[in-house]
């Protein structure tokens, strides 16, 4: 019976949730280096932006807590009106749901027994625990284990956007699913996920646009054969950062499922140039302050922060608001900073803030975000209490 | 004064160091993925033979922590001879100290006062922690440090290998910043530090010790020269997996700093070959074990494992013992499995066993290593204590 790992693990791997307020504030320069730093009113605007341009175009906002990992900013998020958060794993979930968040869709297929108990055990203690399923024999698996624990459990039928990497096909195969939930007891057939996140950050917006648009119609035909074959389908879920304009226009779709909106990062920031920049709605408001810590070479200085600081499965952290210098990772926990003919003048100890490579996983990498105020002090500590949750 | 922040993230970071026993030993399935597995019979081979090599060789161990961030293996290794572990970064010494480990090398130079404070406060409480410095002014800071403090430091001089990270230029400019130690009443010049991480890998084996027996000459030059200035050398460190056992031959390294041959992974596995591999010495005993959740696509599978449960700076894993698999990141939480003409069958709900790709920051992501014992079950888990200390 594998609940017992998961059970020590959950027991020894819970964090705090709650903000840590400083003695008295402190500024920026009393914080010690790498730390994941947030520009809070920034921040604020960001959730402000999307939930109000959300409200205008009559979509819900479902964001995706994969991002942050941080119950505080889930719960900031639904006071603005989100309509639940979406969880990868089950126990980023388990962890969530410990912060007191009802709402919550796991968005990744579960495919062992194990886990299904585990996702029912939180749907035992929230009605508003959903997770979606693209397989007839897990979909009956998910229905005993929910029939032994006496829930009535949500699904939500994971379609496939041609991505290749979850979901079953739109179209007969995702109807001939909702028909075998349809016969499960103790499933609900709650709607549909469609996540493009391969459209995410295409670089051209005219052409993001157009396969979102695509991809959303491919996905909405099948909702109109599900409801055509008598089943409600309640939600359509699907869309992040990079194609939210579009996706929230489009009617039938219920929902966003963005993530990087309330930070941005660098991958977002290459979106959309020469056309319309994610940035002309949303600011950068994630930094990993580091620390210039030797100068080795003429024209090169080395700060503290490498592979373990930042994310490496995209682009390179990039000085926030500084020109002329270029980060090389240079290990686990150093980068070089190569000073190019405009860089200013940088001394050791200087300290420098980055903009992330790919938020996700470098927030990932930290236990703790430093809240950054107007007043440029830091008043509060927050922990990425799910940081790790994968599992 | 920034000690504030750090000393409440410490406060608030402090994780379990001691093994968690489960009520009852388990079988590996009952483990929920992704999991970080540890064959302990094959770690400890690892271990003993690192240790009986360098002893046959006369040469000390100082392994690096910064690897496994784990005090349970740290012990180990000093247990069997190691004389004392490398730190990357003063937050990863200070978990270190608190499981109670004495002999502790920071082995990146440190650039502001606040972290000097931290060294020198370590060091308060036990003479065995040293830390490097590649700078005079810095170097002077320290000394300020050390005296408020009342304490006496011990210091490296760490050279840059012409590798361009940390360090000062051999010779002369090395010379010139011992004699400034000798003149700090509150330092003490221990040695020198020479870390050639840039060799680690290079896939010819010929190729890679000729440049290590290179480096080594430059940097022993430099010793000669400050033993010919009057000032003793007792340790000269440096070295890694890539090349422990062309360093631990040359005479005048008293120790080498390898951290992956405990637990090796694939980019290790890669070096070379065609001429005498690292796996003649060390085996694989780390291993990330993953779940097939979907199958959208015929020849592929997904796992459950994507850039937050590996490390993505290098090489993909690879699966374990199984041909005709190939492993590609499809974003934070998944993989996909492309099977090819002699992949086995594999079905959804089955775990695989995947070979690291870069161990260090592979380990870097998750909270505990499972162990997993020769009878086949997994009896501890061990806490990855020091995870995320790079500050």
């Amino acid at each position: 019976m594998s609940g017992g790992v998961a059970e020590l693990l959950l027991a020894q791997a819970r964090r705090p949730i709650e903000p840590v307020r400083l003695p008295e504030p402190l500024p920026l320069d009393a914080v010690p280096t790498p730390a994941l730093v947030v520009d809070r009113a920034a921040m604020e605007r960001n959730l402000q932006r999307m939930a109000g341009h959300l409200q205008q175009a009559g979509c819900g906002l479902r964001p995706h807590a994969k991002m942050h990992k941080t119950p505080l900013i889930a719960r900031r998020q639904l006071e603005l009106g989100a309509v639940g958060i979406c969880c990868a794993k089950v126990s980023e979930a388990e962890m969530m749901r410990a912060a007191g968040i009802e709402h919550i869709l796991i968005t990744s297929p579960v495919a062992s027994v194990d886990k299904m108990a585990r996702v029912v055990a939180l749907a035992a203690t929230s009605a508003g625990v959903e997770v979606v399923v693209d397989d007839a024999e897990r979909v009956r698996m998910f229905d005993e284990v929910a029939r032994s624990a006496g829930v009535r459990l949500q699904v939500l039928v994971d379609l496939d956007p041609r991505m290749g990497r979850t979901g079953i096909a739109p179209g007969a195969p995702a109807l001939e699913l909702v028909r075998t939930i349809a016969g499960c007891p103790n499933l609900q057939f709650k709607g549909l996920q469609q996540y493009a996140g391969h459209l995410m950050h295409l670089e051209d917006a005219t052409e993001r646009a157009t396969r979102a648009r695509e991809t959303a119609a491919v996905g909405l035909d099948t909702r109109a054969l599900i409801e055509a074959d008598g089943h409600e389908v309640v939600v359509f879920t699907g869309g992040g950062t990079g194609t939210f304009d579009v996706d929230s226009r489009i009617e039938g779709i219920t929902d966003i499922q963005a993530g990087s909106y309330v930070f941005m990062d660098e991958e977002y920031a290459r979106i959309g140039q020469g056309n319309r920049s994610r940035f002309d709605y949303f600011e950068v408001a994630l930094f990993v302050l580091v620390t210039v810590i030797s100068r080795p070479r003429p024209g090169t200085v080395t700060v503290d922060a490498g592979y373990k600081s930042f994310a490496s499965d995209s682009v390179a952290p990039v000085a926030h608001d500084l020109p002329g210098l270029r980060y090389h990772f240079a290990g686990d926990e150093h980068g070089v900073l190569q000073l190019l003919e405009d860089a200013p003048n940088i001394e050791l100890g200087d300290r420098l803030r980055m903009v992330t490579p790919h938020c996700d996983p470098t927030i990932n990498l930290h236990d703790w975000m430093v809240l950054l105020e107007e007043d440029g002090r830091v008043h509060e500590l927050w922990p990425v209490a799910a940081r790790g949750c994968s599992w």
